[in-house]
């Protein structure tokens, strides 16, 4: 690993401070803005995390608000996946797509009113994307980046720690719904979601002067929870098979390719400016598409997109790979090709140390 | 500095071989790519590359291509400089603004021919506005991210090493210019441009597989010039005057506040997106503008936006500073009130390590 050259540009977020306490070994960027990866180390940390509760600053989940008469045309012009069924309260994992179907981010959509929507984003600049169209189709909307930094609460005891802090009413959130609960006085939203597979919450920090009142009332209510500061786990995340935009898919890949394609209604998705060429992909299907895989010996770190070989023949490529404590293998994400893509077939992959047995697997791993 | 997560998110460049090679100290993420910022020292880099020549891989400096009968069109719609005078062969740096006349990018643009552009930018998702704008505008007009890296050669040696590679013609080149040079077959865009005060070059290297020849055949030829692998300096463009994207200025503003008013031709630039909201500034005068500025004292890394207050009233902010060797005294750049912009004026600029003194300055360095 190399070090990062601190700069403004690379951004600091409202729990900053609570991170530098608990001491980061490592970071990465993630639009522009710091993003700590690695705690303790990351297999102590992937433990802690599915057996207790963490604390991540995911202020780089940027929000993108739209607000406006036009705010829910806008949204249905970004997405495939068909809104009209949507009510305020509700969160949804929308692939968003440019008119040729390529993947531009794959965010979570909060509908907060019918003229009002939040874009908690992935690792790219979205809001160009719909400023850009907004201005272009000339929409009554105001689109800007707020003032929202989301805080998420994971693992088992995330629950626990919550009401702690927020009270019961936290309990009744279902899974990718969101209320409001009032903290020092501010109202912000809390949503059941985050990235990752031991549940947890989202809580939606309005304000930055409010990040470290929060981060402070969170650490000091789970005291006796072993509470820790934490981040989206590498192996973790493999396992769940959570994609990471810029890593397993990129513009160049559809939705369907990237195993979403049922979050895709090309027929009903009516104004997705991506509806024409993904009506096309969806009547043809993908002729490469994610799977997981598991690699066989000691990997160097998946710094790049790795070719996976049938013989001489580039089939795919592996994108996100680590050695899994709780399954005994490197699990990885890939992008196959449809003539290697069944489960068990048995491929190269060529990485910067060489060559590695790889397999094609049936399903994430929990 | 905190060590940076590898991942493939943050690409490699064509280029990355032969930095990996140099041993770089530290690394940035720029346009969601590894571009390193430090090798030998920054300062030694800095005494280096005024004395000698350097070779940067700039690839982070994505292009976006604009192609077709539209494409000028389109230009002109992107920024407030007039660009009816522009021919084919000159670059022009280009502030980027959106409707409201904040900046969205400060790049520089090649005119390829009438109908084919070149945009090589600074540290922002350009593509997604210019991309939304051209599909809501309808604009007969291809916009992609081609395979185009840009590598420097920076440093008063830079043209004796440019001459030995590409031929006498090199010296042809007129600042801000290109032409096409031939190498192992392929045609390259030179241009002589480039983020130092030093002089040279950048090359736009077409095609991803002629990134380490190009490179290996500049250090060859350059053995006896002791040219070494360099990257944009961090005292150096500072003393230059040379804004950085995302530190220095960002969407909040105007190009009149980054001191670049001269680049706006609002009664001309007919098209442009942001021309309205520019021209109430441009009458009005911004409040607050880029300056230099000198800080007294032993200085933190400037990781974060520092306030500049006179007594308790916060009256701007530093974005970049560094100790400079060649004038012995922290070189900075900040953005200050009207009120308190004179020359002279001296105020405190507010770090993570107190308060230390700081001096309007009248002009940059070099």
């Amino acid at each position: 690993m190399a070090m990062i050259s601190p700069s403004r540009r690379l951004r600091r977020t409202p729990f900053s401070e609570g991170v530098d306490r608990a001491n980061p070994k490592a970071f990465t960027v993630y639009n522009r803005m710091l993003l700590a990866t690695v705690f303790e180390s990351v297999e102590a940390d992937y433990h802690h995390l599915k057996n207790h509760v963490q604390v991540w600053d995911v202020a780089v989940e940027r929000q993108v608000e739209l607000r406006g008469p036009d705010a829910g045309r806008l949204m249905q012009m970004l997405t495939p996946r068909d809104l009209r069924g949507m009510l305020p309260g509700q969160c949804y994992y929308v692939p968003i797509v440019d008119e040729t179907g390529g993947m531009l981010n794959d965010p979570v959509a909060l509908k907060l009113a019918e003229d009002r929507w939040w874009i908690s984003i992935a690792d790219s600049d979205l809001l160009f994307w719909v400023k850009g169209l907004a201005h272009g189709y000339r929409l009554d909307v105001l689109v800007d980046e707020p003032d929202i930094s989301p805080l998420a609460v994971q693992g088992p005891k995330a629950e626990e720690l919550m009401v702690r802090v927020f009270g019961e009413a936290v309990r009744a959130i279902k899974f990718f719904r969101f209320s409001w609960f009032e903290f020092e006085g501010r109202w912000l939203v809390i949503a059941r979601s985050g990235y990752s597979k031991q549940g947890g919450f989202e809580i939606y920090v309005d304000g930055a002067d409010m990040g470290m009142p929060l981060w402070d009332a969170l650490f000091k209510a789970g005291e006796d929870l072993d509470v820790r500061a934490g981040c989206p786990n590498g192996i973790e995340r493999i396992e769940g098979g959570l994609l990471s935009y810029g890593n397993d898919m990129t513009r160049d890949n559809t939705p369907h390719e990237c195993g979403l394609g049922r979050f895709c209604s090309t027929q009903t998705a009516i104004g997705c400016v991506g509806r024409d060429a993904l009506l096309r992909v969806a009547k043809e299907g993908p002729v490469q598409q994610i799977r997981p895989i598991t690699i066989e010996g000691d990997l160097p770190p998946c710094d790049r997109a790795w070719p996976l070989m049938a013989g001489t023949k580039r089939v795919g490529q592996v994108t996100s790979a680590a050695k899994s404590p709780d399954y005994g293998v490197n699990v990885a994400i890939g992008m196959v090709r449809m003539t290697h893509w069944d489960a068990g077939t048995v491929l190269a992959v060529r990485t910067q140390d060489g060559d590695f047995e790889a397999t094609v697997h049936e399903e994430f791993w929990q």
